[in-house]
């Protein structure tokens, strides 16, 4: 049987997760991943709806293009012809406010914003240089972390820092936008039509962790700011940061940029604070006093967050918890939100132990949810309306 | 007529504020300042209890030994004899957790604090080493702007980076430790006893500004971290930024360290988002839209930092402005509570017109306080138990 799909593309620095739907669907017929790429030990798997291993296979030598060339192999053999391609780009700056058709004049405008996302901006951009080298004819679009974002507070996307710098581009963007789009459309279903129109913070905790005010279903503030490293304690990112530690750093222990780089995307957050582990399941099941600190320091700054971000939203009606930690860690909500009782959040320890959608008590005054994020499907939904027909 | 006093002593990059007091009072017979320190146009002013000025001095090319010299000088002149001198000093590490004798010994271990506080600490070093060559007799006392905070929960004090930096030092100190010490005193006799107990929030609002949260009147939690640089929107800081800020300053705009502390330090804040002025009373009398902006962002900042304190402190039951802005500034108060009424703070027009002490409605579910800080009468206190007899 042969089809048309459509194909999402998720391309990370080692990694390129992929998913195939139905044009107009946002239910995925089939996902997969490249791990290891250019790292010398590429490896494909692909998966079915419904779990069974299509393709579990050694790509070698793989870099980006290699890998994606893999992919569409795969997927042809399988008779599923993608019709277009749709990318997760971490940055649209001020400009992508929404899902984009991809042509030489967008990339090159995605190109410049390189400098805004040093680090994961050229990934997703070799991700899209590859499949116009593979497959000219194929439309891509691009969807962003940031463009959910875009209805933000003015002034929750201003540093205190000096005009001109904010007019060149440094400001507080947010991002794990698709995951906070994802709930924004799944709210009215699941918690009801009314509610999902208050003030709601959700909170994405997986190894990247953020929280997002929304009211009216868009975003009001979020914690990340101008790049991925800031707000929330994550698996190896510290969150908020003093800028004089960066200094500290430079000065008195002689590192430069690059240094300070891989000292706060790869051994600061859970992993730097508990030197043990990055993973919160590790940690949850370590007995050691730092383990725990480094838990407790992981639901403490969350829960200050939200302290902050319902202020921003002007009240607080709903918590909503998604993406790994977020949607599976009985203890880690449990925490956070006996830190936040006082302001009429009150759990019901059978519903959170169960991971059920509701986790409030009958009584408590305001909800708390457990609602899995689908980043890849909001790719799907967003880019809909750009697909050829 | 001839009496001894107890010196108090801050000194600053440019200036050197100084106040005396009876030993055991902590009221001032006399204050005074030298600016202009080091910069070719010191003045000398002392200014008794009446407000009368006693002396209007210019001191040409003074640095802080001769302004120290002329200030003593002025006081002999005046027949007041410091028995002590108590010395305002910004970092006081984990180890001085109150006010301190220096000798050789605690002396050098401040000096060792100065990698922490490259900016600060040394000027207070300037000052007690001139005065110990200019008095070798006179006693000597720290005062320490971290010292209140030592009380902090762990979790405050730690920043989502490797163990390994917060034993060095790199942690969240907190400062302006001796305002909130000041209001810490103050509080039972002006709000009642029991009410003092209870979870305040305090934002001392001056041209550095930062949050503490209060419980049992010790400090929990505050918005300063490890440089004086972060938190809230001060005058000329920008408050808290994330850390690729710094790198990209570095990277994109080839500034160095001393150039990013420029920036973090003088560029910044009211003065940078405004590019208007750094003083509050200017930008709320101008009508241009960048300093309105400039005044929203200092308040809705500040509300940010109340919620998030809030839910460290566990719930909040009292707002206490305090430092020039917070306790002179209608406007500013004004539009800080109007984003915390869904907490339960209800401002009172009228009394936030006239500056009174309570500023919230009769009615209002939660305290809302105007205080005015006092950190030399703080030292005073402080430094009372070590006055040689």
């Amino acid at each position: 049987m042969s089809c048309n799909v459509l194909l999402a593309l998720n391309a990370g620095s080692a990694t390129l997760k992929f998913r195939c739907f139905l044009p107009g669907s946002d239910v995925a017929l089939a996902k997969g991943l490249v791990d290891g790429v250019g790292r010398g030990r590429a490896h494909l798997t692909l998966t079915a709806a419904d779990g069974s291993v299509l393709v579990d296979q050694p790509l070698g030598e793989s870099g980006h293009a290699a890998a994606l060339g893999a992919v569409l192999a795969q997927l042809d053999t399988h008779g599923w012809h993608p019709v277009a391609v749709v990318h997760r780009i971490v940055h649209g700056g001020t400009r992508f406010r929404q899902a984009t058709r991809l042509d030489t004049a967008t990339i090159d405008a995605l190109r410049e914003l390189s400098s805004l996302a040093p680090l994961h901006q050229p990934v997703a951009l070799a991700a899209i240089d590859a499949l116009t080298t593979i497959a000219p004819d194929t439309p891509q679009i691009g969807c962003f972390d940031t463009a959910f974002h875009t209805t933000q507070d003015p002034l929750a996307a201003r540093f205190g820092i000096a005009r001109h710098w904010h007019d060149r581009g440094v400001q507080r963007y947010g991002f794990h936008g698709l995951s906070y789009a994802t709930i924004a459309h799944k709210l009215p279903a699941l918690i009801g039509p009314d509610a999902a129109e208050q003030r709601v913070v959700v909170l994405h905790l997986g190894s990247g962790a953020s929280a997002c005010a929304l009211h009216q279903r868009r975003s009001v503030a979020s914690s990340m700011g101008f790049s991925a490293a800031d707000g929330l304690l994550m698996s190896t990112r510290p969150g908020g940061l003093d800028p004089e530690v960066v200094l500290y750093w430079q000065e008195q222990a002689g590192m430069n940029v690059a240094n300070v780089r891989s000292e706060i995307y790869k051994r600061s957050g859970l992993l730097g604070v508990s030197g043990i582990s990055a993973d919160m399941r590790d940690l949850q099941d370590n007995d050691r006093p730092e383990a725990n600190e480094a838990v407790e320091l992981f639901c403490y700054r969350a829960a200050r967050e939200v302290g902050a971000l319902a202020v921003q939203a002007g009240g607080l009606d709903h918590i909503v918890f998604t993406a790994g930690i977020g949607e599976r860690s009985t203890p880690v909500r449990r925490r956070i939100v006996e830190r936040l009782s006082w302001l009429g959040f009150q759990l019901d320890a059978a519903a959170n132990d169960s991971n059920a959608l509701r986790i409030s008590t009958v009584d408590s005054p305001r909800g708390i949810w457990v609602i899995p994020t689908d980043e890849e499907g909001q790719m799907a939904r967003e880019a809909a309306a750009l697909i050829p027909a």
